[in-house]
Parts: structure tokens; sequence; C-alpha cells
């Protein structure tokens, strides 16, 4: 069950505010309070969709702000969250009343068309890398929008990392500089951090390897190292570490890597680098 | 002057509480309030760069929020909004507290490197269509972001379109076909709308730009119309009203229709599906 | 349709909040949950009604703050919003909680009389103006009130000026001085501003007139102009621009300029000066 | 000590929101951010002034939100909250960053022309009443602005009445009907109500006049009684209870029921039909 | 009937976002969205049973965040606020949608759990006092609790006492020495007070309540003074004001006290000390 | 370093707006703008201190409330958070506008006081259980104060238990019965949680302890088992997974669990029914 949590109501209600705040001319002009529209979302290209309980949110919230007509709004998707559908596919019918439809549609559309990009994206990747390697997220996520890029992502395939600052240990460069080494890194933020967390740590050459498997390191990420220095690690670490890959994953890089044998590869541009999925929504009549 | 509207800080504020809001276990073990660290923002690709103010307003928000230390970040950039910088170069120089810096860096980056990236994409297609066609923003922004997305096309060289529903009257193919035509779906706009604003009228065919002409429309758009219609629509529409092109606009589309001579260019893409731009923050001391 | 806007229901929200957020002692002493009354707003002057849908949210959202009693308030207006009520007119009746009457009654008829008065203060204007003259809002609003009020000068008869700062293109003198002169002036608007607004000047005298022909404004306010030179400015304009009058409008100088045939008269004092209209909530049955 | 609530602040905000949130073209596009201006407020007509920190707040925050001048706008007031100040004087002068001053003007002088309105309407009544009545204010207020009109009529020499359902006992009409009598209704809200809060009933015959003092209402109100009617339930109060007189309270009726000697006359039209004070903003400079 | 102010529903919001703002991967792991349970609130210890409202706001508001599932809980309490349950007593039976339930039951039963342990408290000293004696809350209380303390305070048998700084005037040492002596003190406060409030003046010995009798104050707190001395007090005193004790009250010192004869005892510990009252949330089958 | 999340900071200021929102008629009658105070806050019980960052912010967003006096309170702490202060410490000492202390003072107290008392709980019980053990907190806190409370038991000598639900992975009864199986239910949430938060289990008797170690827990949760039951509990767990014990922690029970050698051992009543610590403010001059 997908819950919308009070930040992403906040972000759906900013969205509606800077695209209605100052009224709608055109439609109020030309529709009155008793027109009713029925049409249809339709998949312009191919596309794992999601995101249909926040476009629904976003027409539910503006039948809400609208008085005069309230027949609300019907709407039935065709595809679950996380399908995949071709181009040309129906995703959606609906009907209701036409002003609230004209003054839901780009700010519900915008939504789930960058959602629906980004679960095709993942998926895109999570099919090159297959089961054995599970793809996840990072915090380079678009403001406001971490929720709704995280479940994007599970739509696509893939997995949460942490999902903030609170929720798991991260141990990079910067604070290896000032602990002085992993070792008291590690031993710091494991005297300090809840016992519910695991304690990752960050290395780019393979001295940082050993290290941080003898500080007792949860999770060691490989960050931008070449593959024969990964292929290294791993066979270093063993099963005494979840491996996690890291750096500018695409498409093109994922299959190099595809062999080497990690736990997991976070990757950023799933979240700040996706295509919006290209959704129409078509009146069939009004 | 770049001014944050009430909406954009609400945005920054959730994307500072969805990082924030369960602490930073990882830097508050390792590192003491009196902890200081000096660094640069390295360009990691050619980039124009966008969002200066949003990254220092990032910034002072964290300080803002963190006791125990009142030493002020301070945050030079070398290059102007709007500017192109070089992969390489060092976008900007800072000093300051390390819990603050490694606070608001992810969040600060992820602004920056969206608002660069938008800019990036809009100067390439600016430099495409030249300087006698304007390119504009669409209202397929992600949510929340407007404002910011607007600025950062507007530093890529290109224009804002209307901002939202309010700022001006847009007829399409739904408001028509309820109007019943062309002529009194203007009619009828003109008629409530504001003396302020704008009619455009979106046409996919000849026919209708006849009618649009005939309605007195101030601006005409050709949506998703065949070059050859398109340049024969200009020859018909002349001076008489404003040509808007759209339609899935690209790079390699923009090249297609560089030649004719219409007034603007409108884009989803710019906003809707951008690349991050890849900038690095590098501390050089701790 | 009317919507709500997310400023106008935080506005709302403020009021419900100053009012009951330390409690209703007196009402909650002496009535109990099951309590329901009956009763009528009551027209205690003429008006023009306006705001119905903003009272019956008022008191929507004071029940769905009330637990014990799940009764809906029912509530049922005679007019329509716009129409003209006589002084001792029934304007509504209502039948419901009788705390959640209470609780509501005094935000939600502040909030009517205030809009009421509006529209009526419109009214009287437009009767004296005619149809050919547009009656227009101004920026001068109460705080929080935009939307209501640009709303409630509708349902008089009146329109919308441009909605904010970012609806419109304004120079006023400063601008010009600024600029240098008007021409400077409207080059730089034009070439910033999105084109789907409309540029207008203005002016108080015949010279700025002509400079702003010259320098092809849209539309041309005639600021606080005497009598005869309005009307050579107009003679001037003819159809080249849209000729706005602006300057201290009330009931008594409408009059004096009803005979010049201009596109609009802007007047502020319909929203910084209305008096309420009087409205009585009587309960007709405990 | 003049506070700004949290409840006023945040109107503020919206009224900040509504103006600016998409932008201000016009500006932008002519004044670069090094321009300064200096420039006064005058009074356009003889009024108290009131909501000078209002109206710095105002400016204060569009600073905050502008980036690339730091120059904070220096503004002198020559005129305390409360001071009479006559047509053509100088209420302020002012020296900023042009963008500030013109992005805050409308929104700072719409709050500052309310109040400055609310505090001369109030003054008015208070010099026809004498020193020997209060004059108050009532419940009704502008949504959101209780605050601030509560503190521009005790500017023109009023007195708040209760600020809100909670910080008084009123007992009306028809809680005395539900309660069964007006003893019983005292008794219950005595016995409900914390004992900070005196207990006010209002009544409309000479009758529920004894009634009140016979149930020990501390609070006499008067609403709307003839004259005659008036002074004979003074004469049967005398000390026993404060007299409050109400309903309909103008200019007018003020000189009629002044020599009655009451402990305070309440009046809704300070805060619902106040004119505004016409103040202008004069640049002297730019 | 229990209202809930906006303060508090942003309150409730709070507690939802701080626990559930990162998504909750337990439950979402195991349960789809048509598991249904059934379950019981069951009181573990003895209490005054207090915020069935409060507990039913929060699982409706989960619920409304969540989507799949739209049964809505129902959920019926078997006790009425402010009665007293026997330990083992089963509070309510609810069943509802395993996923709203999981999510709801800590943020649900936090706020259950503090308000009944507040009331629970309250009737121990309100047993101990007697009915001659009022009990009532200070405004010490927790941060944004205020409404729900004093709410559990009256379920308690308590009452309230001036629910924040402008709902009533007290007087205290700072304040008297300020204004030179109590008589001035009190007359500078009656004279700038809303006449609906009545003036405290808060006293530690008997010089203090002669002089605060003289200035005319409405209410005389005894703050910290020994027994016979406030005994001395009331005798001077008699009916001429209201008289409040104050000063660390306890259930020990309850007894202490309950022999003096006064208007009420106000005491912070109920609202800044109460223990939680407990209760367990068990389900009988999912 | 200590950072206030933004939803804490939403806490102070509905604790500020609940207090503030009616202002304060008292204070405004007797103080004008100049008046300064100079006073003490004292321990009046020996206690941990905690809060001085939240005692400020209380102080410097009330001093940006108050307009005419621009003198910033000084205030100096002579404790740290987490140190030990006798009775009658003098905590801090401070200088500043009388009406900005005044107003400040009761929403300040009530903050310090609360997590100083959570803290001196929280230090009792961790002088009993000694180094080895962890004391953590629960999920068991009041609505909108999680960080500060948690905030609290790390300065008494506690750490945090995972923050929300989003923070680590807690599978209970109800997560067990609905997957059939402890095995099931720790590798569904396994298979869908980030790698980066351990999962837990909780458990009540020996028999689940071993499904637990089979499924492969990384923390065994010993909920209310007794005191020889956890002793063997332990034994079979060894180092395989992390113990922590649980259920109605207190001084008492501490002592009797604090020779059994767990990770740690985890208390609602830290946050759910700690007592206030009593802090006192006292003017020395004004």
């Amino acid at each position: 069950m997908q819950t919308i949590s009070p930040i992403t109501e906040q972000l759906i209600d900013l969205a509606i505010a800077e695209d209605l705040c100052a009224g709608d001319f055109t439609t109020d002009a030309i529709f009155d309070d008793s027109a009713c529209s029925r049409g249809r979302l339709i998949a312009k290209k191919d596309m794992v969709l999601c995101g249909q309980h926040i476009f629904r949110c976003v027409v539910d919230k503006i039948q809400a702000r609208c008085f005069g007509n309230f027949t609300p709004v019907s709407l039935h998707f065709s595809f679950q969250d996380g399908q995949f559908a071709q181009n040309g596919a129906t995703l959606a019918e609906f009907f209701g009343a036409t002003q609230v439809l004209l003054k839901a549609e780009r700010t519900a559309l915008n939504l789930l068309q960058h959602m629906s990009g980004v679960a095709t994206h993942t998926r895109a990747i999570v099919n090159i890398l297959g089961k054995k390697t599970r793809l996840t997220t990072t915090r380079k996520t678009l403001p406001g929008m971490r929720e709704l890029q995280h479940y994007a992502v599970q739509c696509g395939g893939g997995h949460s990392h942490r999902f903030n600052l609170g929720s798991g240990v991260m141990i990079k460069d910067n604070h290896i500089a000032a602990a002085g080494s992993i070792e008291r890194a590690v031993k710091l933020a494991r005297k300090f951090a809840p016992h519910t967390l695991r304690v990752e740590v960050e290395v780019s050459n393979l001295h940082d390897v050993d290290a941080a498997l003898q500080a007792g390191a949860d999770i060691i990420m490989l960050d931008n190292m070449p593959s024969d220095a990964m292929a290294e690690a791993c066979r270093r670490i063993q099963k005494r570490a979840l491996v996690e890959i890291s750096g500018n994953m695409t498409i093109q890089t994922a299959e190099q890597i595809r062999h080497i044998n990690v736990y997991c590869v976070s990757c950023g541009a799933l979240t700040h680098s996706s295509h919006a999925a290209d959704i129409s929504m078509q009146f069939t009549g009004i």
C-alpha cells in the first residue's frame, strides 16, 4: 500500500499552488460548472507506469478546491504501478467535471510522467544487471521528491538506499580524513549511531578496502574504481561485508560491470537525469 | 536581482526536511563543533552554471539550523549564473564549519546540478535556433520548481512562457470543442480575461490557422505540424499574430525547424528531461 | 466553477486559527454534542451576494474539526453569487450541529459580508459606467485576499486586472526614469517578458501618451489626468492601444468620466475601501 | 513593543506570495542589481498613522528574498504609530535597492494604508465619545488580520474586546434559549470557563437586564436598544456590572449615544468597513 | 463537542511526519494492500481515558495517506473521555486495513497514552481536593499540546486557567517591580486590557495581599506561601477576590492544603510531569 | 553541533503561536520598549542540563517578532548540555529587553525543563546499567518532539534507537503472524528494505529466539521476558546477533537486569514519562 508522507503532500500542494494561484481564465471563460468530459491517458512511448496514486491525489485535490460541481472524477487505470505499457496503450480512462480535469491536467501529468520516466529508466538498467545485483537509489534526488522517486525506482525493480542522512551511516573520505583513519571513523560512528543502522565505508582503492574490512565495516562501497580493482576488492571482501559499486552508472557502464558479483549498484542518474515518460491526456468527448 | 518566492523557499525547506529530519549520525559522530573545512566546487563536464543563489540559500539555512559554531560559511563563485564553464573549472571556493558543509552538501548540489543542467540544455538549443527565434519554457515543470526552472531557462538564454494558468490565455482543442468554434472560444476568453493578457490559440492544421487569425488571436501556436505546413502557416499569418511552434522539441528537431521564421519555440524537455550537470564538491583541507 | 487556491485556503485556516485557537468556553459550557439548530441568513440591506462557497468552506472546515456529532450542516443558498438581494431577503437556510454553527458563525460571516460588500460596491460603479467600459481591480487588495476580492469584483460585474506582479507588464514612472525613456523601457520589458503578456505604460500627460504610442505599448493607462486631457489622449490613441483610466475612482468620479470612451477603468477602492454588507445569521430554533 | 504573532507573519507571507509568486518581469527587465533609490511616504489625506513595523517587516522580508544586492533598505518614520499626520506630511524617508523597493511597495502599502485607515476611523469616533467611554473592537475582523486590526484600533485610541472565542465568555440569545434562562446560562458558563475570564451577557430589553443582573453577569451588553431604554438599563445596573453598548455604531450614532454613561461601546465597522488611508510612495531619485 | 484547533492539527501532522517521512519498510515488505486486522485497545493499568477523538484523527489521517485500500477503519470506544477504566478493560475495538493500523499505531497511542496520563493524574488530585476547590492548569505545558492538555485536565475533573498570554491578565513580581507598586501595576493593566479579562495578582506575603486587595485585584494568587500565611490571607480577602494557590503542587501537597478554603489550586505538574497511561494495542486476528 | 530540523522548528513555532497569538496585555501594559532586565536561570533541583540551544532559539524568535527594541538578548550558559548541575546552581545569565524576556520565558522554560528532565531521567538509569550496556530511546515519544527527546537521551548518556519507521526494520508479532513464520518475515523484510538497515526481530520466548537466529536476524529484542529466560536467550545467541531488552523499563527494573549481559536496553519511559526538571528564571534587576 503506497503511503503519501506529509512532505510529499506539501510538495503536491506547492505544485498546485504554483500553477493555480492566479486562477485559470481560459477554462473559467469557456466551461460552465455542469460540463463533464470523458477521456484517456495514452502512452506515447513504451514505458513502465508509475505514480497513479499521485495522479489521483492531484485530481482529488483539485476537485476538492472546486465548488459548484460535486460529481467526483472517476478514474480507472488499466495497469499497475511497475507494469510495462507499450507505446499506444490506454493507461487509464476517466470521466468527470471538465473544469477539474483541465485544471488538474498539467500538474497531474507532470508528476505521472516524471515518476514513470524514473521507473522506465530503472527497469532498463535492472534488466541489464539481472536479479543477482540490486540497483539502488542515491540521495541525488530532486527537491521534495525523495519519497516519490524512491517509489518509482522500486516500481522499476530497484531498491532504496539510505533514505536520508539519518537512515544509514556512510563514511566518506572527508570523515576518514577528519577521524585520522578508517578504523577510528568506523569506531566513532558505531559508538554514536543507533544499533539499527549498518555502517558503510566508501573506498577508492584496495588499501582502503583492507582497512574497511579490518575496521569491521558492514558495507563497503567501491567508488569509481577500475573494473579489475573492483574484481580484486570483491575477492578480498568475500562475505565479510556487502559490496556496493558506485560512480556515474549509466546503461552503458551497467553493461560493463554486470559480470562483477556485487550486492548492489547505486545510481544517481535514476533520480537526477531520467527523461519524462511521454503520456497524453486525450478527451474523447466533452 | 534574483528573488526567491515563498513557494521556492518552501520547496527548499522540504528538501532540507527530507534529508535532515532524522539527524546525521555519521557527521555528528566524527566532527566536533569547531571543525572547519575549505574546498571547491568543480565542474566535471562543460556546463552553463545556474543556481548559485539557491546553493547559497541552502548553505545559509543549514548554518542557521546549527548551533555551536557561528562562523558563517564563506562562499565565492567565480562564474555568474548563465556563464559557460569548462570541464575542470573551479566554480566556487568555500570555507566554513565542516558540519554545516557536510549536512548541506547533497541538498545544495542537487539543486545547483539540476538548474545548471537545465541551463546547459537550454543553451544548446538556443545556440541552434539563433537570436531571431525565442526558445521558451512550458508548464511541463517539476513540482514546486517552476520558478527555479524558469530562471534556469533564462540563464541558458531562453524565455518564460506563461508562468501559470493565470498568467496567460491559452485556448486548446478541448476549449475549442466546448465553445463550438475558435471564434467563439476567443471571444469568450477575451471577454472574461484581464486585458493585460494576450490570447493564444493552439492549432494543428491550416484551416484552424485561418480561423484563429479570423478570431483575432494574439498568438497562434502550431502544435506538431509538419515542416511545410508550418511554413505555409507563417506565410498566412505574417505580422497579424505571433507564431509559436511546439511539439517534442529536441536538439535534433531544433535543427530541422531553425530555418522557419517564427517568434518562438516552446520546449517541454528543457524542464522535464534535462540531465543534471556534473558538479563535485571537493574538500581541500579539514 | 469557483476554485479555492492554496493561498485562499491558508487564509481561511488563519481566520479559523485566530478565532478558535483557544477554545470556545461559552458554547462548550452550554450545548451538548447532540444539539442541532435551524436558521437563516438574512440580508439587512440591499446587496449583491458573493462568497457562498467560502461560507460553506468555513462551515465544512469547522465541522471537520468537531468530533462527536457527524450530522453534516445542510446549507442552501437562495441566490447565486452575483445576484442582487433586497434588504430583508432570506439569503440561505441551514440546519446542523449547534456547536459547529456557533463556532463557524463569525468567521464565515466576516468573509461573506466582506465579499458581498465588494461585489455590491462594484455593481454600483458598473451600473454607472455601463457596458461599454470595463471596471477592473488593482493590486490594492487586502493581504491574502486577492483571489477572493477579484472574484467578488467579477460577481459585481467588474473584471480582473493583472493578478500579480507576474501576470502583466506595467511600466510606471520609476521604470521610465531608470530606463531613460518610455521607448527604452518598453523595449527592455518586451525583450524580457513572456510573449503572453501585454505591455502597459502608465502616463500622466499627453507628451507621454505620444511616447507610449511610439514605443508600441499595448495598453496606455491615463493616471489622474484631467477630463479634457483624457479625451484628447483617447483621440490620439484611437485603436492603437487599449486605454485605461486610473486614479482615486469613486462613485462620484465614475459619474464624471462615464462619457469618456475608454476600454477600462481601474479602481483600488473596490478592494481597499468597501463596506461590509450587513448580513445576519438568525437561529429559528435550537 | 509591538509583537508580530505567527499568524500575522503567515498572513504577511501569503500577501507576498500572492503578489510575487510568478516573478516581476517589469522590474527585472529594467533594473540591475546595483540600482538604488531614495524616496518618501507621503500622506495624501489627514490620518492617524499605524503599521510602520508591518511596513518595515514586508520590506525586510522582500530584501531577504532578493539576492545580488545586500545593501539593507534604510527606512525612517517621522511619526509614531498613533500620531496624527496632516495631508501632505512626509511620513517616512527611505533609501535602498530599487528592486526591493518596487517589489515590496504594493504589499507594504496595502497593509500600512489599511491599518492607518482603521486607526483614523477609530480616532474619529473616540474623539466623539470622549475619555469616559471606551471604544472597543469586535470579532468582526478581516480574515487573518485580527492582531493587526486590534493594534490599529488601539493606536486610534480604542481598546480590544475579547480577542477570540477563548478570551472571554459572551452569552448571546442562542445560548440563553438553549440553556433555558439567563441564570442557567451564566451558571453553566461560570462553572466551565476559566476564572480569569469575565462573563458577559447580551441583552436587548430591560427584562433581560434584570435577569442578567440577577444572574451575576460581570458585563451586560445592550444590543441595539433604543436610547431611553439604554438610559434606564444603566440606571438599574449602576456599578453592579460593566455596561457595553453595541449595534451598528457609526460616527453618526456615536454622536447620539455619547451622553449615555456606559463603560464601553463596541463597533464592528472599525474593522470591517474602514476606508484605507491614502499614502503615496514617491521616489525622489533612482 | 471536542474541537481540534489548527495548531493541534499541525501538531498531529508533525507527529505523523516525524514517524512516517521515510516510509515503513517492515510493514510494506510483509503486508499487501488487502490485509485487514481486528483488535483491541487494552488498559494495562487503572486510568481515566482521554483523547479518543485524537486517536481517531490520527488513524483517519493515516488512512487518507494510504492508497490501495479504501475500507475505512472502524473504531469503537467503550468508554467516554473522562471515564475511569480498570486495568485490563477493553477500551476500544477496531477493524481495518493492517497497513493503516500498523503505521498509525505508535503515533495514535503516544497521544492517547499521554492524554489519559494527564487525565488520570488530574483525577487523583481532584479526588483529594474535593468539589469545593477547583484544580486548574498552568501555562507549563508541552510545546504545541496546550489544547490537548487543557482538554485532558478537564476530562480529569480539572479546569482551564488562562489559555495563553492573551486570555488573562496576570501580574507577577517583575511587573510589580517595574510599575513601582501593585496598585500602579493593576491600574495600568486595567486601563490597557480588554474588559472581558479579570486581573490577577501573584503575591507571596501578607503585605502584598493587602496591597492587591487595595488595588482591586479580581484574583489573588498565593504563591508558595506557608500554610498558616495562606489561611490568614484567605481570612483577609474573604469574598473581595478569588483566591488561587500555586507552587509545586503534587498529590502530597494537595493533601496538606485541602482544608484551606480557596477558589482554586493551579498545578504545573499535571501538564509537565504526568506519566503516560499504559495502553496496549492488541491484534486478535490478521 | 546540534541541528534544529524543520519539524522541530515548526514545533517551536506552534509553541510560540499557542502562547502568544492573542497578545500579552499584562506585559504590554506595564513595560515600555526601552525596558531591559538582567537575570539568571537557577536549578531548583539536581539535574542534567539539556536544551540550551532550544532555549536560545525561542528567545531569538521572540526577539525577532518584537519591534521597537533592537538590543539582542545576551544569554550565557555556565554548563554544557549533558553536564550535571546541582540544586541552586546558576545555569545561565541573561540581559535583554524585558518584553522579549517575559514573552519568551514560559515557552523557553517549558522546553528546557522538559529536555533537562529527560536527560536527568536517562542519566539515572545509565548510571545503573553502567558502560557495558547501551540505554536507548523508543518511538514512544511526545508528538513533534522526537528530535528533541532523542537529543536529550543522548545528553543523558543514552543512545538513539531507530528514529522513525523508515530508519530500521523491526519485525513484531503481527508481522510474524502475517508472514507465517519468523523466517519468512525476515526474508521478506531483507528483500525489500535498504541494505543500510539492520533487521530486528521482537521475541518473547526461547523458541522464537531460536527461530530468529535461524532466520539470520541482526538484532533480537527480548520483550518482557523473565530474567532467567533472558539469560538463557543471551547464552543461545552469543555473538550471532545483538541482544536488546525491552518492556516497562524503570529505575527499579534496571537494577534487576543490570547483571544480564546484553547490547542494549530500550526504555519508553524516558520520553513518555519523565518529570520536568525544575528551573527558575529570576530577574535580578529591571
